[in-house]
This record gives C-alpha cells, sequence and structure tokens, in this order.
C-alpha cells in the first residue's frame, strides 16, 4: 500500500511542536521578505511600471516616499493582538516616534518651525496608513486638527504660545467640536463661550448632556488641551460658533477643575485612540484663549469679526479645517491600493477547481474573480488621481498663492465631493479582497479585516459622507441656478414647464449625448462606441446635469413656501440629489483619470484607457436603467455593455499584477502573510507532490477511472460475445 | 450677562469623575433597561404586531422563545472587550451552559438522549446569534459539524461510541475539512486515509503544507478529537472522500503523537472561537473510526458502498452537511433583525439638523435615511419569509418524513441560494445601520460593528458564497434543459438559434410580462401597474429564465469541446450565471415573503403589502438596465420607479418601529445604548433647557436676527428720511 511516506510534514513544521499544549502561532511574516514578482502567468509584455508609479506618487513623490521608507520600521506598526489599552499606549508613543522624525511638522509657520509646505504635508501624513490608521488619525487629531486650529484659527501669539508644544507633542490634545447630540450640524452646538468683562474671561459651559463634547480623541486619556468650539456669547447677543483653546488636564494626568470626561470605549477600530467625551462645568478661559482669526472680543465686550455675514463666517472658519477630509480621501485610497495588492498576488498564486488540464485554476482565471477585482482596481486608480488634483487645490489654496473665495469654495466641494467615494470604495475593496481570500482573507494577520475596522469610521468622521455629497449637491444646485443668471423669472419658469411637458425631449447639455441613441449597426459596433471618452463624458455628465435640473425644476416653488412646508419639498429631492452628487464625484474622477491617461504612451497608454474604460463602464452599468430611461443608451447598448465590460476585463487581467506593482508597496507595507509568496510556495509542494507520486508506481488510481476501465472491459467483452 | 448655571452637569456626572486620571467608561447599558415603545412620532394606526411576530417565528416558536428567554442570562453574553484568549475561555464555559440548559442536543438520535428534532434544533441555535456569534459558531463546530459528522454519517455504534461525550462536552472536536489549499473544492483535499491490513488501522497522513486543515474552530487548544476528511486509499484504489474520527488531544491538552497543529490567531470577528491547523503524520486509527455510513472497509481491504457512483457519493456526504448552511441562513437573517432594531430606533430619537420649525428633525423623517434603512428592512423580512421555507424542507428530509433523493437535492439547492443573499445581507444591513448612526454607530458597545466584524465570515464559510451560487446556476441549467426533455436535440437547437437571432423578440415565459412594455396612459397609472404581484413575480421569474436560457445556449457547445476549452466557455457565462442564481435566490424571498402576508389581514396586510411592493420594487430597480433593455418594463416606467419608491418609503415608514417590534427583541438582546432610550432621555433633556433658556430673559439673542433687526430699524430710518 502506498503511504506517501516520503512527504511527511518537514522537520521545521512538526519540530516546533512537538508536545506543545494548544498550538503556537506561526510566525505572521511569511517565508518571503521582499515580494518577488509573481511569475507572470501569461509571458504579459511589460508596461511602464515606473512611469505609472510616479504619475501616482503626484507633486510630493519624495516626501510620500520618505514616508514610506519610514515606516518600514516595525516599531510604527499596528500590534494586532494588543489589547485596546495597550494599543493605546504604543500609538502614543508611536507618535513621539514621528515628531523626532520630523515627520509631522510640514504645514506649520516657519517661525515655529515649521515648512510652511500643506500640501506636502497632507502628502505624507496620506502615507502613514499603510502603518496603522490609528496612529494616522492620531497623529491627524494633534496635527492636523488640534494643531491646525491654533495655526489656523488662530493668531501668530496664540502660534507662539501654543503650536512649540503642540509640535513637539509636550501638549496633546483635543479638538473638541462634534457633540453627543450635534454631529455634522456643528452651527448647532449646545456649548456656550459666555464672555465675562469683570474678569476679561470666557466662560465655558455644557449645558446638557446631548451637548458633551462626543468621540474625541486625546479626550479619554493623554489630551491635557483641548480647541473646543463653542456659541460666543457677549453683550447677550450669540456671535455663532468660534473655537477656544481650553486646557483640560493637569500635568499629572487629572482632570481640571470644572472639566469631566468619559471614555467612549472599545470601538469598531482605531482602537489605538483614546477617543472619548468632555464637558465643562463653568470652565473659566483667559480673553487671550478665543481663536480670533474670525472673530475678536475686546476688553468690554464688544465683538467684531472681519467677515460681517455670520453664516460665511461660520462657513470660513469651518473651511479652514478641510484638511482633514482632503487627508481622508488620499488616505483611504491608500488602503484600497494596499488591499489590492494583496488579494490580486494572491489571487494568481492561489489555486482552486480543475482548470481542465492537469493543474488547478487560479483564482484569477476565473471571470467572477476579474469582475469582482478589476472594477475596483480601476476605480481606485481613478480616485487616485482626482485625489492629486483635490490635493493640488489644497496646496494652492493653504499656501496662500491662490487663496481666493472661488478657491476655498472650490476646495471644499471637490473633498465634499471626493472624501465619501473615496471611504466607501475603500470599505468596498477591503471586504471584496477579504472575501475574495476566503478563510484566509478572514484572518487578521492578512490586513483585510484589520485595515476595514479601522477605515470604517472615516465614511462618518471628518462629515458624514451624506452630509457632504448634500453640501454638493446644493453646490451644483447653485451652479445650476447661476447658468439662468440672465434670464428673468419668467424665462426660467417658462423654460422649466416647457420641458417638465415632456422628459424624453432632452436639451442643451443633453443633446450631444442623445446622439448616440441612434444605433448604426450590429451589437459589435454599438458597444464600440462607448469606447469614444467624449461619449463616456456626454453620459456622466448629462447624468448629474439631469438630475440637477429636474431637482431644482421641483425645489423652484420652495421660495415661496413656509419653512416647514419648503423643508419637506427639500426632503421629497433629497434621494435624487444625493444621487447627482455621487455622479459628479465619478465624473470628477474619470476626468482626472483620462487626463493622466493623457500623459503617457504606447501599450501603457493603451492599458491605463482600458482601465479607464472599465471605469467609465461600470459607472454607467449601474445606473443602467436611468440612462436607458432617458434615452441616453439605447436598448441595444444597453444589452451588450455587460459582455463589454467582460471583454474589457479579459483585456486588462494580464497587466493587474503590473498594475499593482506600481502602487509600489513593499512587504513592509503590506504584511499579509498571503502577499509574501508564502502561497506560491505551498501551490509549488503539491505540485511536486502530485507530479512526484504520478511518476512512482505507488499512486492509487481512482475509483471513476477504475470503474471506466472495467465498463471499457465488459464492453469489450459483451462485444465480443455478441460476436 | 446670562451663564447658564441652572443647567450643569447633573450632580452624577461631575461625581462620577471628580479627580481622576484618565476618563470612566459610561456604563454600557443605558438608564432603561427595557424597551418602552418611542413615542409615536404620527399617532400612527396600530397593525397587528403579535400576529407579524408569530409569523415570524415560525414553526418552532416556543423552541425559539425559549432560546430568546435563556440567553437574556448576562453569563452568556459576548464580552466585547475581552482579550481574544479570555473571549476563548468564556465562549468554552459557555458551552457548558448551553449543555445543561439543554439547548443543544435537540437533533440527536433519542438512544443518545436527544430529540430527534432537527427542524426544532436549528431554530433554537439560529437565535444563539444575539447572545454571541462565538458562541453560536463554537456550538455549531462543536454540535453542528463534528457531532453532526458522527451523527450523519456514522453508525449506531458510533454514535453510542462518541456522541455522549460530543454532547456533554467531555469531547470537543474539530471539524476538520478545509485544507489550507481546498477550501471549496473538497473533492481535492489532499490528505489520505489508507487502510492497512496488517494491522487493520487506516493512516491519516497530510502529504504537503497545503493539505494541512485550517479554519477548523477547536483545533486551537480545545479539541480532543476531529474529523478528518481525506481521500480513503485501498488496495491501490483512491475511493474518494471519507470522514473519520480521530484523537488529536491527550487528556491534559498535549497533541497526540503525530498530530501537529497551529494557531490561527486574531481573526476579524469570532475571537472567542480557537480557529486552527491540524496536520498528521502516519496518524493511525483503527478501521472501525471510518464514518462508514456511505462506505464501507472490509478487514481485507475491500471497499463497499451503497451508492456505487463516486461521483453521487460524495455529493451525498457532503449534503448530510447542509445544516449548517441553513442555520447561517437564519442565523443571519436574526442579526439583521438586531441591527435594523436598533438603528430604526435610534432614527426615532437622533435629531440632527432644523425640521423648519422650533424642534430639530429625527433622522427618520428624511427621505434618505428611509431610503438606507426601509429597503433593508423589507429585505430582511422577506430572508425571514424565506428562511422558513428552507428550514420546514430541512426538517422534513432531516427528520426521515420527506426523505426522497429529490426532497434532498431541493433543500441543497434552496440552502445555496438563500445563505449567500442572507449572509450578505446581514453585513449591508449592519453597515449601513452602523453608519446611518454615525459615530455612535462605531462604539463597540453599540454592537453593529460587533456583530460585523463577526458575521463577516458567514459570506465565505459553509460554502463561500459564489461557489454556492454556481452550484445552483448548474442546478438551475438542469432544470431548463430538462425543461426540453421531449425534444429531440435538432429541436432544441433549432429553437435556440431562431431566438439567438433577435434577443428582443421574447418567448413562452418571457411573453407575459412582455405585456406590460404597453404603457396605456400617464405616469401614474403606468407606476401603479407595478403594484400588481403577478406582473412582479413575472418580472423577477422571467429574469432568471433569460439569464439562465442565454448561458445555456452559449454553453451547448460545449458537450463536443476539449475540457480546457469547454472550462474556458464556461467560464465565460459565469458572471451571468451567478446573476441567474441570485436572481433565482430573490424571486425565492419574494414568493415567501407573498406567502407569508396573504395569511395577513386588514391594515398589517396593507403594511405588510407595502413592504412586499418595496422588496420587490427595489429587485427591479437594481436591475432597471437589465429589464428595460429585454423590453420587459418601459422607459416611462423606469423614469417612475424611484418616485414610486420614494412614496412607497413614506407609506411604509409611519409603520416602521412596529415592523421592528415584531422582530420581537428586548434590550437584553439587543444591548446597544442606543437602543435602550437614552437618547430620547438626552433629547428632551435638550429641548427642555431651549424651552426653558426662551422663556427666560436671559436669553442670548441671535447675530442674525439682531442683524435684521438693525436692517429693519435703518431701512425704516431711510424709508422715514424718503419721506
Amino acid at each position: 500500500m502506498p503511504l506517501n511516506d516520503n512527504v511527511a510534514p518537514t522537520a521545521q513544521e512538526t519540530e516546533s511542536a512537538p508536545r506543545h499544549k494548544g498550538s503556537p502561532e506561526p510566525s505572521s511574516q511569511g517565508p518571503v521578505e521582499e515580494i518577488s514578482p509573481v511569475q507572470d502567468p501569461h509571458g504579459t509584455e511589460r508596461i511602464d511600471v515606473e512611469a505609472i508609479h510616479d504619475e501616482l506618487m503626484g507633486k510630493w513623490q519624495e516626501i510620500r516616499q520618505t514616508t514610506r521608507d519610514m515606516i518600514e520600521d516595525p516599531a510604527l506598526h499596528k500590534d494586532e493582538t494588543a489589547s485596546y489599552q495597550d494599543q493605546r499606549k504604543r500609538v502614543l508613543e508611536q507618535l513621539k516616534i514621528l515628531v523626532d522624525q520630523g515627520a509631522v511638522h510640514r504645514a506649520y509657520p516657519e517661525y515655529v518651525g515649521g515648512q510652511e509646505n500643506p500640501g506636502g504635508n497632507i502628502a505624507g501624513f496620506e502615507e502613514l496608513v499603510a502603518a496603522d490608521p490609528s496612529l494616522q488619525i492620531k497623529a491627524g487629531v494633534q496635527w492636523g486638527l488640534f494643531g491646525a486650529a491654533v495655526h489656523q484659527l488662530g493668531s501668530e501669539e496664540h502660534h507662539r504660545a501654543w503650536l512649540p508644544d503642540i509640535m513637539s507633542l509636550k501638549t496633546p490634545g483635543a479638538f473638541a467640536m462634534t457633540e453627543i447630540g450635534h454631529g455634522s450640524d456643528v452651527a448647532s452646538v449646545g456649548t456656550t463661550a459666555t464672555f465675562d468683562p469683570d474678569t476679561d474671561e470666557f466662560v465655558i459651559h455644557t449645558p446638557f448632556k446631548a451637548a458633551w463634547k462626543d468621540y474625541l480623541g486625546n479626550a479619554a486619556q493623554d489630551g491635557v488641551a483641548a480647541v473646543v468650539f463653542a456659541q460666543l456669547i457677549t453683550r447677550g447677543v450669540n456671535h455663532g460658533v468660534h473655537a477656544f483653546y481650553v486646557p483640560i488636564r493637569d500635568e499629572e494626568g487629572y482632570n481640571l477643575p470644572g472639566v469631566s470626561s468619559e471614555d467612549d470605549g472599545r470601538k469598531g477600530g482605531l482602537n489605538g485612540i483614546d477617543n472619548g467625551r468632555l464637558a465643562f462645568d463653568h470652565v473659566r478661559i483667559p480673553r487671550f484663549n478665543l481663536l480670533n482669526r474670525y472673530g475678536q472680543v475686546s476688553e468690554d465686550g464688544t465683538y467684531t469679526s472681519p467677515i460681517d455675514s455670520p453664516g460665511r463666517r461660520f462657513f470660513t472658519t469651518l473651511g479652514t479645517l478641510v484638511q482633514g477630509r482632503v487627508s481622508l480621501d488620499g488616505s483611504s485610497v491608500n488602503a484600497a491600493k494596499i488591499g489590492l495588492s494583496i488579494a490580486i498576488r494572491y489571487a494568481y498564486e492561489r489555486r482552486q477547481f480543475s482548470s481542465g488540464g492537469d493543474s488547478e485554476a487560479t483564482l484569477m482565471s476565473y471571470q467572477l474573480h476579474r469582475r469582482r477585482l478589476l472594477p475596483l482596481l480601476a476605480r481606485t486608480y481613478a480616485q487616485a488621481f482626482a485625489h492629486h488634483d483635490l490635493l493640488e487645490t489644497f496646496d494652492g489654496v493653504f499656501s496662500g498663492r491662490e487663496d481666493t473665495p472661488e478657491n476655498r469654495a472650490e476646495l471644499e466641494t471637490l473633498a465634499a465631493a471626493l472624501k465619501p467615494m473615496s471611504t466607501w470604495n475603500a470599505l468596498e475593496t477591503l471586504q471584496v479582497c477579504r472575501e475574495a481570500c476566503g478563510g484566509s482573507g478572514y484572518l487578521t494577520k492578512n490586513r483585510f479585516t484589520s485595515l476595514y475596522q479601522d477605515l470604517d469610521v472615516y465614511a462618518t468622521f471628518e462629515g458624514d459622507n451624506h452630509i457632504l455629497l448634500q453640501l454638493v449637491a446644493k453646490r451644483l444646485l447653485g451652479d445650476y441656478s447661476k447658468e439662468f443668471a440672465g434670464l428673468d423669472f419668467g424665462t426660467i419658469t417658462k423654460y422649466v414647464s416647457s420641458r417638465a411637458e415632456d422628459l424624453a425631449v432632452n436639451r442643451t447639455g443633453l443633446r450631444r449625448a442623445a446622439q448616440i441613441i441612434q444605433d448604426t449597426g450590429g451589437s459589435k459596433k454599438s458597444a464600440q462606441a462607448l469606447k469614444d471618452p467624449k461619449i463616456q463624458r456626454d453620459l456622466l455628465g448629462d447624468r448629474v446635469h439631469t438630475l440637477i435640473s429636474e431637482a431644482a425644476d421641483a425645489l423652484r416653488p420652495a421660495r415661496k413656501m413656509r419653512p416647514e412646508v419648503a423643508t419637506k419639498l427639500f426632503n421629497s429631492q433629497q434621494v435624487k440629489l444625493i444621487d447627482a452628487a455621487r455622479s459628479h464625484a465619478e465624473l470628477l474622477q474619470w476626468e482626472a483619470m483620462t487626463e493622466a491617461v493623457g500623459t503617457m504612451e504606447g501599450k501603457t497608454a493603451e492599458v491605463m484607457t482600458s482601465l479607464r474604460d472599465l471605469f467609465g463602464l461600470t459607472l454607467i452599468e449601474q445606473n443602467l436603467g436611468w440612462y436607458i430611461s432617458y434615452g441616453l443608451v439605447s436598448t441595444q447598448r444597453g444589452r451588450v455593455l455587460g459582455e463589454y465590460i467582460n471583454r474589457l476585463l479579459d483585456k486588462i487581467e494580464p497587466y493587474s499584477l503590473q498594475l499593482v506593482e506600481a502602487f509600489g508597496y513593499k512587504q513592509a507595507h503590506l504584511r499579509a502573510e498571503i502577499s509574501s509568496g508564502i502561497e506560491a510556495v505551498r501551490q509549488a509542494d503539491a505540485e511536486e507532490y502530485y507530479r512526484k507520486l504520478r511518476a512512482s508506481s505507488d499512486a492509487p488510481i481512482d475509483e471513476k477511472t477504475l470503474k471506466k476501465m472495467n465498463r471499457g472491459k465488459s464492453n469489450k467483452g459483451s462485444a465480443r460475445k455478441k460476436r
């Protein structure tokens, strides 16, 4: 009997567990330290991976690379098994490493030791997600929110007074904006800061439980100060939300008198951060502690502001904090890149089910696996390019080079449009990748679940995604009505009612695209037309335009309504407006990718164009019902779109390993066991075993094969009989 | 100056944190122990919540209720903050409680102390998810996989030998099927069990690393035995995969000679379970240890089986383990119910942004919030009803009452269709609920993230969801060709080619639905037609039928092809086949819900019908592009579908609290801080504060209001001047 005794577990494997209780955890690093290119399954032509990489790294490539080099240090990696208390300790220590490495001060004024490089600062920050999202977000709380509020909302005196200790982490601090009862509606926070001219102080007060500041990093343990957002009240007038610098703990870590705190405890992820709640019981701070860039109170309690309109002042104040959204956009794209790098590599190493021949098929050879992963790869690319536009716009404004109200508004809308899409994309991508790697994907050591859990909250913090999309939609509505600024009101009404009569008749923006309705031939030609970038762009743009114009038409009567009724009317258009905002964001991503691809050449440009087409066409496919209903895509083309996308997948697939290689992550960044090459080694061992077995005389014969042979024999037998 | 000093934090709040270092975690239970009905925002008519509840609890209501009562005990609840090592200890202890409560033996034979009640057993098991998914799945490993394999694949001698200690947990065990290199493709496992007639033993062997058994609960620590699936080899013939009972650890917990184990370490969730790996180095077990229901080896090594075909034998063997899939389906529906119960309650308590009047608007008053939550509520209901059909089919087969090959096949297809949809629905629902509750939703104490993380793996274990859908698709293809069993091959070919020429011309199944293309009037009438259940059913059914027939047409030439080429052809239809399987599952859910709603009366029936319509129409909306392309829905109807769904949302919303009340969960099951009524208390406090403030003379006036008043004055002034 064959016992296969030549292929026992290796010595290393059996020796490590000879007579132990319980089971050892294998080292979480696989056998291969550096990523060796997976054996190319097709002998695929090389595209210019370096050029794509440079394009992906963008304007601040050097800072990004410096950060990536820095975070190869295991001291900066997430400890996946520590308790949340220990994770908090570890992350606090890691922040000190960032200080020592000078990794976190690039945005600050030169007079306090910064570099006044807002774009570079964010670029470096975004790369930290590969080390540990907790480390990243705790750094973001300290230097991107708490420190940035002092920087952006304070005066030079404030900077000189507080920034050095903030930068050195001598003063860890909280950014106390959100309240239990008011998240996205910051204008309605309940906390008050009432000026007392008798003592020249502000009195910070939490009037009820729902006004406790909540979910604040550094609030539960580490923070010794906070920037607190509160209603500024002086001389009996509420001047709206302003920011105040408030000490909260003494040097020993005890809460200062009047300050209460609670610990938010364990969270879905980001457990390296001590999120918590703060409340203030008539806490007094000097008048100086008002961060006074957009509002000042004089000794006698007189309020002055460079911005007269309270509404505009509020939005300007909040607008200074847009960098949080900008940086989450870039970070989320990076997290998606990490997930795809791991899952796509694994998809070329892991084999499952017969390929029809001797060996089993790699996961990536399955149409479904391509359909699951490659559209996410395309979307992640598009988002990466769109992020560059956002970051450069941010840098233009915050460096002061292009700081106009129009650019600020543009920046805020862009951030509000892109951040929701990229944070959701990261979650979807990580989840799909985790499922695509099966049980293996569920193990913490393979990163997907860990990243998902940490990134989860990116969808609702720094502006809830749906609220941000509403901001975008409102801006789009504003643009839409400006389009008709020259017309008097009667003209608009007439215009609007004429088109409401027949939704199928398109106009202005729509007319261009409407031409594609006319199919000129067979289904192949019909699908080909969708390759035309002009047609893709028109379709994506027309969707935004149509949704917005429909909502605008519906909302027109609101001006004459009582507020409650107008609110109801607005509510009736909410879903449509969110759809419009999403579509707008997708259009921006599509355009950014198209522009980036335009700089490439030869085969590289060809592959990247296919990837762009995949992005564009999956967007159209998602809303295919809408496109056909509105006559923008023909039913004939609608029927073949899925097939056309499948063909694109087959075209792109051979290059998908190179496309993740271009992300430029090393195993020190990916750190998944299954991205180490371990699976390829296992598969090779298994194939070698079966090869040897087949070559030997010991190989058992399959019962099925035997049965066939026997049937063959008996058939021959009966055949002989007949003769 | 008003200082609002009458509303400082309450004594309790400030006293609890007078001068402490760090911050206390507020007790994770809210102030209200039992769920008090949220104040009904509409004064809505009561529907028959009890009747819906009974329908949802189904045939084994009593066992479900007993289990729900049992798990109110905090000793059975998940410890959300324990380390994963401590979670493992806790869950092992919890299993002992289940034994003491007699909660886990309902399926076993009466002669070992069971109740031979397979359906009731699963019903009780499904309710355990509310206590702790780790507890549930560890119980599932012990009694639903390890014990069930002995039960289903062994003889009465095996039952008497091993089941008593398995039932009492004296023998914790692993279910060693999956290998590192072979998950869903069980037929290809590498582990061998070779019969040695000299010693009358099987030799269990792991020939290479990829053949290690992996992801097994109880393997890392607790298991003392395992049911191992291995290739049975005797007399030089491999008879395919059989199951063997293999002791793996001694009484002190040390691995037995030849057995190696590794710990899978921390996972994305389910960390109360000690998943790990096992390998066998020529481990010898008595011949008796072959679980011999479908294959026996005699002393001299002769193999016999009651099932002649190795393929059918393999699928029959695996088919006995279908209960895992059945129970995950029901458990996932329960997890979704828990998420919705929490999020929908919170949506009526939490307020955000102005409603146009004095108070702020509840989250549920927003169209978008309804759009996010209510379709998931509808889908969860549909899945709950579909699950009843599955569980009753399961009970019919496994009780022996209706155990025919046809029913077994039907059961397996049904389980394979429903389990993917419900596990994905649970994840999507929990994620949407978590986001709908903002930062609060991210805190572990509010359950969503904890449940999501535990449920995540339900999508890939007990059959990867996509693999299961492929099984369904293959079965649908089989049914499709049986449909034409009476025709000779030439007729099919002719039939197929005549329709391939014009995809737009529909036939048989399609013709009925095609009639709805003809719009008879305005858009309102056109949308109304979609309320007709017959039309909904036809649309859903036609999609399945069309997708399958298209794939079948494409696959027809495969029979004449070489395997590699046929594999490629099959691969080209994979995405379409998966779509068909999904649509088939959705149709089954729709039908189950329609049937359940049919038993209801009056207003209850009306509301539930709207909910069913919401389910059906969102399914059609998801594939609207397809429906219009194929001429089954008109473009005019396509354009109004979204609006029609919005109106349905508004109709259902007033009843949505009652619809989650019908799930019947108490706060002891939900255990989220935000499902305790805490937010309503906070909001009431805040409203009371503002009410008092407005009534007092201390209220600060808003700068905006002041400006308006001043403008008013100066206008009057200038007006006066003019006069």
